[in-house]
């Protein structure tokens, strides 16, 4: 069901790199920020009708392809489990190392729930730094306590 | 090899509850972080022998797990993956949906190569909110440049 | 983590059988419904200090224990997947035959996001029927959207 | 055995939005509940001469498709197991953390067996609600007692 | 929760042993088939309560071992699939080769549904034949129809 | 290997279907069992020239087709393990619940050994029932001995 | 159910060497073969009662492990697949370069069927060789014809 | 990379049965045996350009499948593991059965090492036999002590 | 996101073979060692725009190839894992036997971390010995240090 | 069957920290290599007599213990695949991403066959650097030539 989503992805990219632009000059036009811009050209985030218009313009997409990028997506962007690619794999690492912490830290602070992955953004940038500058990722998502009933 | 680690997270775990301490509180006995310092209690990072020496005098460790402290962990939290717990799920969901988003971004701004998870430092805060507060998670790693030789 | 939950949800099944309660009778007791009461007696949820006190006087547990079924639980009932337990499995078919139609189905009347499992009840009970008495099971969840950014 | 009916309900899916029908809408005329008749536009179920008949003259479909929507599938609509949508993960997720709980409520009740999910039916709908509306669903299947022979 | 009905499993197979009984035999005394007798002294059926009584006297078996006879199983007989043992794995042969000839056939006489392997009753027996004597396995399981609604 | 055989299986049943042909009909003209002719149709089982001679008039095909039917097959019908058809998932289920059963019957009535599913065959009919019809299958292999040397 | 005896075959490999028996000495008063006698002492196969005493006699067991001698094995010796084991991980890797070549000579010369695993036997011995020496084994196993019917 | 020459391995087994050729006359016409002759038709070893040449006069091919029998292959000539079909299986399951006798024979004859699936070759021929012939395989490969450095 | 690169690999390998280059000869070309070269080309490294330029010389690549060559890599260049090729499955082997190794002497030396995969650098090359020639690989990561914050 | 063999690694392991030793020191003693003597110790390699003496005298092992350090193990040190750990994990990655490349350069140089993994000797060193010191790893292992036959 997926596969016209990606496919676009795909074709988005090579136009993206044909007009240099960058992720943010996409978001700006799009109205939202790089890292929903960028998920949501990939096919991982389902459109407005006014989004998918602007990106549509700017990359001279057709009727059926602004339609694409309005539907809602079977979620899942990665071809295979654990992933072999050795940029994403560092947050499957991070996962198997940081799992427990990431629940008990959670539990003390907020009791018995979740941080949602639906209600949820994210924001990532370059932080400068003498022995070599760093990637910054800024995730927040909206406690859910589990209901009780 | 990490059965003496995680046997002896889970006793720490006890004796927190018993003695009514928070992370923040443990993290500023040992100087280190609340994160770094429950991923080590947790028995996921090996601590230097003055943190070790501080857990044990907080805790009432004996000598041989203050040296289980110091090992350095086989690292692994979870008991299965995909994890089977909702909270610590979420995070392998958001790999799944946000795996192809990071590498695109990571790459834009950065070029070949990846964030670092060893040189890596990780926060985690409550976010008052209106709407249901939120969990914030703020994490930075080395960027690391695929060599070309 | 869980060992613990569920060797007293084994003890309390035990206990229950003794003493010829019912999961109705149980609820009562602890104020809450039979099938959350039911899943927090196996290990699934945790209780707060007033359900776990009842639950003790109930049983006959003591202060360990009291404490056990108050501790939120790594989550996750089932030793393998697919369940090898015809019972369990049909509800692991339904997913395959039904998935994209509650996809499908949820999407039409609430847009892009997803039914919570967090912030969800459900209830349990006998459909008389001449042709055979019903299992009817009823859940809600609460609809949470994609977070646009 | 089963792509010409899943490509099949990609078909009616693009022409459902084409059209503007919703699944009641389409329900109303097939004469089955909106969940049994998109489960059987997605491929899921075999339809009657009839239901197919009324399908064919909705959708405009020829003659061939519309004995493809009678045969029978071999069912299972999702491409793995868990799932990685979310949407659908969440159904995978009720099932580790209530699978126990069912069979408990279910044998109490009924004594051995299981609920079947041949003679199964199920709705979905809206529930009203202040603090956000929610994702109602009922689900009824035959309870089938092991035989002793 | 299936240890104690398969150690207890364990235990009768001993016993038979020394006491030199056999499956019908043992059938006989309980009311009931060789092949259920079997399964449910294996553990992977639930005793009535006069069953699991003579069970017990022909085994001499104590209350609580009387008790778990009665026992709803989790259950699933083996320790990983594919079976390693060759006795057990030609039945799973015997699914990969003839699964979509049982389809095709079942769905030929009697629509869509399936077997039930609820209401199930099957029977083993030797068939002598000069060319070597065969095992003959006899399965029976009431037709379900798949419900449309 | 196997797709050219697969793939004239998929046509036959088409050509089955337009020609209102049954599997008795079909075995008729064979000149074997309803269920082997099924298989054999199906690409699991290697026809002899005269059989594939037969179908081959019985059904229009070429010589090619012809020869493939005569091929012996890569031997496997099924996509995926456990299969998600609930048709064919019950026989499976079967193994989970009578394996060790099997092979405490088969060993107490032969000794050591199995039973063969080479030199094996299986029938299947309809049972009336009052409750409701029965799927009868009837499965005979001949047994064969470990050897000891 | 094989615990007994693979723990028993560990022992009886402890003893072996304590008395610096060789398989050839051990077969040789089994009056079996040494691969047959190995694969016996170390659980896979079944003894007779007179080779189970004579093994007793030879490393001097009591009669409940002569009698686990006697039971019929649930085969599978590995402890995982693949195989960790470089000298067992050879042979899976000769199955996967050899495999459809096994499958084209046995069919050339045989027709449809295969090579007896169970109506088997095979030797291992040493063959001499100016550039090292090799292990030469010798399989043999009966052709079982698939049956048509 | 495999699909070149796995592709030319089915067309060489086609031309080969419009010949009416054998492994054995094949074979002569390579200078190899038929074991290693089949296995580099289909594609598992990499021919000489002799051998290659040979090949392609007796099977009419052109140059650049002359070129494809001589490139090494990516070995592995499974679709799937364990393997599903039936004649394949019974190595695998020989494996299961036999690995750990393999394991002892081998070590107390040669000592810590393996039987080299590289410096190796196979034969496979008839046995007559009263009882039904049978297939006899005999592998002989150099044993390769593991190096103390 | 692979596949044009790993086409272009196979392209590349197919010209190299018509030209008779050698990987030395293609690395001096491209001002790189012949291992980076090697992967590069493959598809498993990203190329400066002057080393496509000079592969794209070299090779008569057109424009669109020649980008394709400086594309970062979805990296994992395996069908499958384990994988089936022995000569690739060696690695994996070492791995097996050798992980807890490499963990014990890097620990010892350096403390707490790991060896870089990305600030990596790796040579091949022929040791001729009298027992027969050798292959000598160099590998040279940089240490990272577990950051403790 | 590994058990004795890993359990004696971990208590080498504490007696080694509590003396103070290197696997230099301990090496050194044995007479081999670093790398060699740490496998050994950890149960990945048989020692012979001497050594397992020399390290008996070393840690004050019993005569039990020093018999276990001469057993040939049942290869294979880590607990699952791919590994959790991130030290090891790297190699796995190197696999993934030099795989082929190691396949094209050994074959251009070699012909068609393997780097033996049994036949081999590996060792590792502190490879000091103004950026970070780095780990240096040598691997030699004799080329094995695919024989033909």
């Amino acid at each position: 069901m997926n596969d016209e989503k990606s496919e676009l992805g795909r074709k988005i990219l090579r136009l993206k790199q044909q007009k240099g632009l960058t992720w943010a000059a996409i978001a700006e036009r799009l109205g939202y920020s790089p890292t929903w811009s960028c998920a949501a050209c990939l096919g991982q985030m389902s459109m407005t009708p006014e989004a998918a218009e602007k990106t549509a313009l700017l990359f001279g997409l057709d009727e059926a392809e602004t339609a694409v990028l309005q539907q809602i997506p079977y979620r899942g962007s990665l071809p295979s489990m654990p992933p072999s690619d050795p940029l994403i794999y560092r947050f499957y690492e991070l996962l198997q190392v940081y799992g427990t912490t990431w629940k008990e830290l959670i539990q003390e602070e907020f009791g018995d729930g979740i941080m949602s992955a639906i209600d949820f953004d994210m924001g990532l940038e370059r932080q400068p730094d003498q022995k070599g500058d760093r990637v910054k990722i800024t995730m927040s998502g909206k406690f859910l306590a589990y209901k009780r009933y």
